[in-house]
């Protein structure tokens, strides 16, 4: 794969998903658990969101949880690489959380159908891949609170509870995706710039 | 009614709802609209729950939008009501300002599933009930605005997007009821003591 490709395969939305029937399934899957909960879903909808039969849609998916699983796994990793790749982009904690911050902002409001399913429908997930979701949250918590550590230990943030301040930051970029509305008056660059701005006073940067 | 029985009405989840038997699929509902959601939940669930037949249900609420309608108006009532006992509580903006983000946290972290039905729900209801609602939204987000407002005009606070940070400060107390966890190492008065906190630094306040 070229590099240019590479690139278009990350930004197609479920881009990573094949063949093709397995990735239009799961797309329809997100669009109905959204507008309709998981629970009110059945899979004879999402085949037919998709154009498919049902048993089109056993041959690539056994359950709806299973959906529910790909869909919810797909989008924490996306969520902790952006946190990764915003911590590893360099330059100080605040200019790392900062961008943490506008990168996490930015996916809850341009993709909010998929955040939605994926924050609000933890519950629904079986114990074994709801451990596995926990586990990868818990990852994507590290990286801000590692980045908290880090200011306060430099003297660049005053930050009295990291552990809270980390709950308090994440929560804030994730609930974009419950108000974010496309026809709203700020794009999510925009947002993205002003949470990034209120993070920093939140940790009192000194840049 | 004494003093009283007026604070212990006024305590008790839906003490407001009255007769009993309304109290009851109301309460009913709130908890299978916040298991399974909205659409997943028949009248005849609701009346199961609350031990009564789908006939006795009908006598108080004709649709299940109703009961959604009903919880979603008291729900955005006492939202209201809170944010303008704070405002009314007296003090600098500042002082303000901490006492509606503490006491608005403490709805949400204590009354998680009201909340999550009356926060996620919206689409749900009738254009005609959306509509009322918006309009109590927007009244909830006009008291922290005002308060936003004054703090900087008296110079007591630096908030350079009024608006936006009013959506952020809101926001911020709102997924309180996606995350907050009776069985977490925080009370709703802990969380309520940190956002607080938070808040004032996100608006720089000078105190």
């Amino acid at each position: 794969m070229t590099a240019a490709e590479e690139t278009a395969r990350e930004d197609a939305p479920w881009g990573e998903v094949t063949p093709e029937a397995a990735r239009k399934l799961l797309v329809a899957a997100v669009a109905a658990f959204a507008e309709r909960g998981y629970h009110a879903t059945t899979t004879r909808d999402i085949a037919g969101r998709a154009g498919m039969s049902p048993a089109a849609l056993y041959i690539h998916y056994k359950t709806k949880e299973e959906l529910l699983h790909r869909i919810s796994r797909i989008g924490h990793d996306k969520a902790l690489e952006i946190l990764q790749a915003a911590d590893a982009s360099g330059g100080t904690p605040s200019e790392r959380l900062a961008e943490a911050v506008r990168s996490f902002v930015r996916w809850h409001a341009g993709r909010h159908d998929t955040a939605r399913v994926v924050q609000y429908e933890l519950d629904a997930l079986s114990d074994e891949h709801r451990a596995e979701i926990v586990g990868l949250r818990r990852r994507s918590d590290a990286v801000v609170r590692d980045i908290l550590d880090e200011g306060v230990e430099t003297g660049e943030f005053d930050v009295p509870d990291v552990p809270g301040t980390t709950v308090a930051v994440l929560s804030l970029c994730i609930d974009v995706a419950r108000w974010f509305n496309v026809a709203g008056r700020r794009t999510p660059d925009e947002v993205g710039a002003l949470y990034a701005d209120l993070v920093l006073r939140m940790v009192r940067a000194q840049k």
